[in-house]
């Protein structure tokens, strides 16, 4: 006998989940508002492999605690390297590149898939979950990242989320790259800027300030090392994140295009630098504005659902020219928990009606029941798991069906059948006091002519 | 300069696809049959996890050409191994096992979802593959079996193949294991023995009868090493494979089930035993009996596209009673080749307007009419690619778009809009001859009052 120790134990690794009908339900609703929106915009679907060359990834993920920089790796029998996907992004540039001749370009595309990320996992963070894509290969012009905003914010609005409840802050990399030239910030210094910059939701202002030079010791006592930078190249950086007059060809473009659809919660923010590092251009990230509780119980704003923006050079890793490329994506999975808690999807739930199953030796006739009622698309099955009909009624209630059909041999011989509208029941017995009166109203059960019983479920189920 | 052998190649791992529009569309026609059918048999929807223990699936693979017996497997940061799904059988015993507590019994689940082999691949055989599995938990009574059997019938026909086009063969796996009793087989021998019998289709009953004894020489010389059994042994299971009158208990019940559906196509073929090891009673398999070339260009049915069995041990490797289980798989990606051939499915297109962007300062112009016409779920993009008219009616030609609309600021003043059917325009243009004549037609194109767009594209399109 094995030990206790070696015993086979039946659980996921941390991180990764099981979703039951209710969660996949609500992913083919939202994947549906999704794909209908971006059908109407002219674009395709297209999925790409799961499974890449982990150098056609390349490493852009940011800061990871992860040796692997974030990715699920392995190697093939041939010693190359394979990654799970992490985005839907960088596969995108393998396709484009690899197929770049026969694409009909501008080149639009969406995508749903799950994307895997080999990170810590925490409350409501998993490392597989679902991201939708959309992506422009082949535009140049900024309208069609205007276009990208537009159409995710008629995306949220389809899904019951008004102007209120979601905000797109864009800003540009381009007008960072002017403030490093002229502040002579170079190399790594700007990629650590930049992550300073990220935090500022979280340290506030000053704590940015400190970031960025001597460093900063939070309400643990732990200390964050600084960037270095002198306290006039710091200044200069909040300054620039506080201004709202930016500006370069790009955003001219970008705003030009949002001037046509000036109710819409789209806001120039220059602190937006998002953190993934292909970005070149444009970047946007769409913010639920929606209360949550965080893990100390305050209320907090529900923050980031999707983001995205320009990626000019990810094409031409593979060689040739930049190629213009731009995109959005959407945390479907967070953006159902979201949803959720705004009461804004419901599952809905299919009629089900249960043949109870009183004597195996009327097999046929409960076969022809059960096909007759699938025949007229209601859900039906015959309880072959439980020969005792108190087990099978507990069943139908676990499982909240509507109708059990009972019947015997007597039942058959009269040509009919005994049906139980259990909701009914279950109403009938919640106000029913005395053993007699239940016994009298019989709850919510009637005997029916077999001729009828389609009628009967029909009538019941109000299904017309 | 990197040199080309260190250039960055975009290109997917062998086995690997990336999947078009029509494939993606095939994929949810099918799907959507496939839930259709399962939900009016009352099963719900579970998705388990991508990403397992590698320990969770086990090794149930046939024989397996590859060291990690045909799973892409990788190590934790704590070192323990976890592996992709190979199907989506072995995690369900996982999930139940794990939940078991909490479920209600029986437990019906559908699924579809991607699975991983790392195997060779071939022409038609993929590492990575769309497969449908539909499972029962908690029933012991082969009626259910029986009754997967029907419901992937039902499928085949919903997906227009007629009883002609396809056969379901069972067996039993307990049937066997009274004939290795009675023939003195035992341990190995008989996993060889049922290895040998899986071939008989390719090697024919007296290549079987080789192969059970003393080896088998192919066409090409190449001898396969033989299981070594006395020729009376061979001999009982060569008579074996050719009774049709073995029987037990479940397969009575099986039989009493199917009794009631006499027409379907569903026999018993005491050869079937299924590759993967985990079956312990009634086993099936769904050939479809359309032709196909093969790649020596031979006429030969498709063969398999379906296949389970009942695997009552699976779920008490984690500890506990052995629970009742059986599921079924299709392998959806091979039927939509065989739909496809049979013409069964086309993907629907769906209509499609371009504006022409013919000056970028009529932006507000082109939004205003792309919207309406969004407004109206027809779908439309403006030409934001190319300046060029030229190249953006290539393009419209390439994308296969229904119509374009020309309006430039002198349309805009007269209120009018030029549109251009494209269809019509290319039926036209094949059958004009004179150059004249053409310019007089104008190819389908129209001029239209703006406020007339919609009735007019409606017409166009005959969306009613």
């Amino acid at each position: 006998m094995k030990n206790k120790k070696d015993k086979l134990k039946a659980k996921l690794p941390r991180g990764f989940k099981d979703n039951q009908e209710d969660v996949i339900s609500l992913r083919n609703a939202v994947s549906d508002v999704i794909k209908n929106e971006c059908q109407k915009y002219a674009f395709s679907e297209i999925d790409t492999s799961t499974i890449e060359y982990s150098e056609s990834l390349g490493k852009f993920l940011p800061d990871s605690d992860r040796p692997e920089g974030g990715v699920f790796s392995f190697q093939d029998e041939d010693g190359q390297w394979l990654s799970l996907r992490y985005d839907l992004t960088a596969p995108l540039a393998r396709y484009v590149a690899e197929n770049y001749q026969y694409l009909n370009k501008p080149f639009k595309r969406y995508q749903t898939g799950l994307v895997f990320r080999n990170e810590k996992p925490g409350p409501g963070r998993f490392r597989e979950f679902l991201q939708f894509d959309a992506d422009v290969i082949g535009i140049q012009s900024s309208f069609i990242d205007a276009e990208l905003c537009i159409m995710v914010s008629n995306i949220f609005l389809k899904l019951g989320l008004g102007f209120d409840k979601f905000c797109i802050k864009y800003s540009n990399r381009q007008i960072w790259d002017k403030l490093f030239t002229d502040n002579k910030i170079n190399g790594e210094l700007q990629t650590l800027v930049l992550r300073a910059i990220d935090k500022k939701d979280r340290v506030g202002e000053d704590g940015v300030k400190q970031l960025l030079t001597k460093g900063r010791k939070d309400k643990s006592g732990d200390f964050m090392k600084g960037v270095g930078l002198s306290d006039s190249q710091a200044s200069n950086i909040i300054e620039f994140l506080n201004s709202k007059t930016q500006t370069n060809e790009q955003l001219e473009e970008f705003n030009n295009y949002l001037s046509n659809y000036k109710d819409y919660p789209i806001v120039f923010d220059p602190s937006i630098v998002r953190g993934l590092d292909y970005y070149t251009g444009m970047v946007f990230e769409a913010e639920l504005l929606i209360k949550v509780k965080n893990d100390k119980n305050q209320n907090v704003i529900f923050g980031s659902v999707a983001g995205g923006g320009r990626y000019d050079k990810l094409v031409s890793r593979f060689g040739g020219e930049d190629i213009p490329a731009t995109g959005i994506s959407i945390g479907v999975d967070r953006l159902i928990v979201a949803l959720k808690q705004e009461n804004l999807l419901q599952s809905n739930k299919q009629p089900l009606v249960v043949v109870a199953n009183m004597d195996e030796n009327l097999l046929s006739n409960y076969l022809e029941i059960a096909d007759e009622i699938r025949a007229n698309n209601i859900a039906c099955e015959i309880s072959f798991g439980n020969k005792n009909l108190a087990k099978q009624l507990k069943y139908c209630d676990k499982k909240n069906a509507d109708v059990v059909i009972i019947a015997g041999q007597d039942e058959f011989d009269k040509k009919e059948l005994s049906i139980k509208n259990l909701a009914l029941g279950k109403k009938i017995s919640e106000n029913i006091t005395e053993r007699s009166e239940w016994k009298e109203q019989r709850a919510g059960q009637l005997n029916i002519p077999r001729d009828d019983l389609i009628n009967q479920l029909k009538k019941i189920l109000t299904i017309e």
